[in-house]
């Protein structure tokens, strides 16, 4: 917050605890990007937002990085009726596990993305019109590099800790790599060293529906518009992959929605993501579980662009750290950041066993590193929500 | 087969244990059948396939009951020059497992199928067009019954077996109930008792797929046109759920389909389920795992009815043994064949634990029962893949 009048009106209507309002701010570097594909781009906004206050020297700061469909809103409300907080709201604050009475907490969303950081939605200036799929292919290495211009640009000197969950925590291993002086601890949670053929293979379907729908018009549909069926079904595909049978089977079991007639005697109405109560058609939702995907699927396509969800899958797949190095403990080689590997035992997209590879990796290459696994049924979300023995862990590490 | 002069050139060409070349038949029923949930057709075909004789007594038939893409063409080949055998091929034959030297093994298309049973493709004779989407919903118990009256007309008394994984072994168990003293013995599958939350989310986001396709047409498109986007989509993301991590990280892993230039240079053409290797977008197939998902949904697709995938999907999401019941021990109270359930350890769409309570549960219930589990890496496909330790126990518990 660098207004003063915007921090005071905050400090006097945040709850005890809560960061409170908090105004998205835009980085913009007028230095050309050169992605690692090769193409550069003239400069790049990154739209960020951060909690609590840097500390003259620099060193305090906590960088928060979000996975495939998060932001930098992770934490604290837009405006005071706002009812939905940031993703991760409920481990930064004040007094919580991300202290942002004593840490400068920063979350940026990723070159790339789609909400206000440079990416296919944004304007070419050599055709006057949005890139689309002209944008230059991202890596999650770009993204850590656009982060560490912005960071520097800041005033961060040494970021105490770079932690993440899922997409998140590989950019907090790139970062540690890439840029091994400039940070002092990674949290890397729910993630891998390299994106395995099955999660490459969930995104392909994904991919493929987008792709697919003719309202992809070759990535140059209107903005606002866009395969909006195609980006619903990527993302109802992609949430069953963030839970677990488990945590579903307890949710939802087999709840249907309602006592309905199961006739059989078809009606005319064509079922759509949002299909209400009031259809009767046998592939309607009939379980409460088909109406919650319709739900998740519905609800993303108002907030994520299809063409920045085929350019973050893509970075996600590409993903493989060791792919440059003999092995991943030699791609670890570099890094002088002390290392928190945590895993869910309930996660069967970025298995806890993916997970303990990177710490083993890195004992091996003699660093600093420890794995903790949570037992939880709750899956590859497990990373996002309350956890008192994720909070310990985590301020233990950061104290360290 | 009924044809004299067909027997002979099959013998005179078969290879020894193969059952050679099979001519699939129909069974016409002219009487009415009423649906579970109230609906009746004035009569129905059944298209199948028989290999080995059946007795003078009726009582040496091994039914094969298919699973959800599957259909009545599980042995031999249709032919002299066919290179691709019935799907569960290595398992049925001469001499192999399900011996037709020994065995009348019958398999037939489900009722709701595509394949030349009766089902949504079928024309409805009130209207004279194909049904569609007004076809009476289909259930697993639907399937049993029309496989039973079909069964009966073949000549069939009781059936030494009754055989299937996957809905397949759902089947089978819903025959043993339905029809006690119709079946001696059961082997059950890679199955459920009841389709849990995650499987219904998975077969849902696939209706998804095929019923907000515009070529859906409310299920009124012409024959061997259809919602061929949305089928395809369907089914690559239910192939990843027949596999397994392991056996995709073998099979695959992060092979590319080919040295590529990744420079992000966005070519016009619009990627498609059988893109080729001519394109060059970044959005093209890049791993090995994208290109064989795009020819699975790319093979589908010309094989399937979309309105069939809907209607037998549903059957899945419905199918709940004990629904009626108190518990799924009461209702295998009727039963009295005795049962063989083999889960696989890799299996995570129907796993080890829920094939281990159907076997508890007949124990529970009185029944002879018995559970194996097969160690494999393979996932839920295993059942169909070659395994001489299923072939040995198959074998051993028809001869018991």
């Amino acid at each position: 917050m660098n207004d003063a009048a915007l921090d005071e009106f905050e400090a006097a209507h945040a709850e005890p605890g809560e960061v409170g309002v908090v105004v998205p701010q835009d980085y913009v570097s007028d230095e050309p990007f050169t992605f690692d594909c090769g193409r550069t781009i003239p400069g790049f906004t990154i739209r960020y937002e951060t909690y609590g206050r840097l500390n003259a020297t620099g060193t305090n700061a906590i960088l928060v990085c979000h996975a495939l469909s998060g932001d930098h809103h992770c934490a604290g409300i837009h405006h005071l009726t706002d009812r939905k907080v940031g993703w991760w709201n409920n481990i930064i604050g004040p007094g919580k596990a991300l202290d942002t009475n004593h840490y400068f907490v920063a979350c940026a969303n990723v070159i790339g993305g789609c909400q206000g950081s440079t990416g296919p939605l944004s304007t070419d200036p050599e055709t006057g019109r949005p890139y689309g799929i002209n944008f230059p292919i991202v890596t999650i290495n770009d993204m850590v590099r656009a982060q560490e211009r912005w960071l520097r640009a800041l005033g961060v000197t040494q970021l105490h800790a770079a932690m993440g969950g899922s997409m998140g925590g590989m950019q907090v291993l790139q970062f540690g790599i890439t840029f091994p002086g400039f940070v002092k601890r990674m949290i890397a949670m729910a993630t891998t060293a390299r994106e395995s053929a099955q999660a490459i293979a969930f995104n392909e379907v994904g991919r493929q529906a987008i792709l697919q729908d003719p309202d992809w018009a070759d990535g140059n549909y209107a903005t606002g518009g866009g395969p909006k069926v195609g980006l619903a079904i990527a993302r109802m595909m992609a949430h069953i992959t963030y839970l677990s049978d488990a945590s579903m089977a307890r949710k939802f079991g087999r709840r249907t929605v309602a006592e309905r007639p199961r006739s059989g005697a078809a009606a005319a109405t064509v079922p759509t993501a949002g299909a209400t109560d009031t259809e009767s058609h046998a592939f309607d939702a009939q379980f409460e579980v088909e109406s919650y995907l319709r739900y998740q699927g519905k609800s993303f396509i108002n907030r994520f662009d299809a063409n920045s969800y085929l350019y973050i899958t893509r970075a996600l797949d590409q993903f493989d750290l060791a792919a440059g190095s003999d092995s991943l403990e030699a791609a670890f080689a570099p890094l002088e950041a002390r290392s928190l590997v945590v895993g869910f035992t309930s996660d069967w997209l970025f298995t806890p066993e993916q997970n303990r590879a990177i710490a083993m990796a890195l004992l091996r290459a003699g660093k600093n590193a420890s794995y903790a696994e949570l037992t939880t049924d709750l899956g590859h979300d497990s990373f996002l929500l309350e956890s008192p023995q994720l909070y310990d862990l985590v301020r233990d590490f950061l104290t360290s």
